[in-house]
């Protein structure tokens, strides 16, 4: 866990939450991908040692949509920033920790991604991030 | 907003969370104080680029016991450094933008802090943190 790479916040709409972040809080829009294969539009927000990831679901069979259909909108994951992805899975999953992906799978951004059972986390979902593949 | 300064994270007994972070992740605790203003235990833990803050409330009338009955454990609210946070608070109170404190408070290693409401920011809880008053 070299650290943490970005805070994802799972949003109803990014078109109505944006003004907040960039004109009230001053901070800057890097840019909106979809990522279909997550079912999410997201909006990467430059908050100066990490990003802000806006997550807003593209059909209700988004895992997002579930969340905020269960939870509200709110903050969603915490993802750590790693090299060598599934080594650092193969450790954890040494170490007994229930994994939600045990391979990563392709993110944002064109990241590798896998996230760790929030049972396993105290209640965090807690997402591994590798961008070492080239991505930024 | 500067950067994130730390991510305040819910949790029932610090003693039985840290060594998932510790041990199982690899994180180092920096150390651990009490906040009686706040009624909660802290643990700051290092993660690179920012501070995980571990909350245990100290008693029942903590705010993070209400947070954890109502939501159970898991992230509690994402801090922006800031420096000059009263005037920070002003700008965002000038927004229109509504604020839990509209003065700063005394927090965690010596910090000034104030928190925005959720309702202002899409169900996540802002805290502006300035610690330029000395503190690190």
């Amino acid at each position: 866990m070299e650290k943490v790479d970005h805070i994802g916040i799972a949003v109803k709409s990014i078109e109505e939450a944006l003004p907040y972040y960039i004109e009230t809080l001053g901070l800057k829009l890097i840019h909106i991908e979809e990522v279909p294969s997550e079912k999410v539009r997201v909006a990467f927000i430059d908050s100066g040692n990490l990003n802000l990831e806006l997550l807003q679901p593209l059909d209700e069979t988004s895992t997002i949509h579930s969340f905020i259909e269960k939870k509200g909108e709110g903050i969603h994951h915490i993802a750590f920033g790693v090299s060598n992805i599934q080594i650092r899975l193969n450790e954890l999953k040494e170490k007994g920790v229930r994994l939600i992906q045990e391979t990563p799978k392709a993110g944002a951004h064109g990241a590798q991604v896998a996230f760790i059972h929030p049972k396993a986390s105290g209640g965090v979902l807690y997402e591994l991030c590798d961008k070492s593949g080239g991505a930024k």
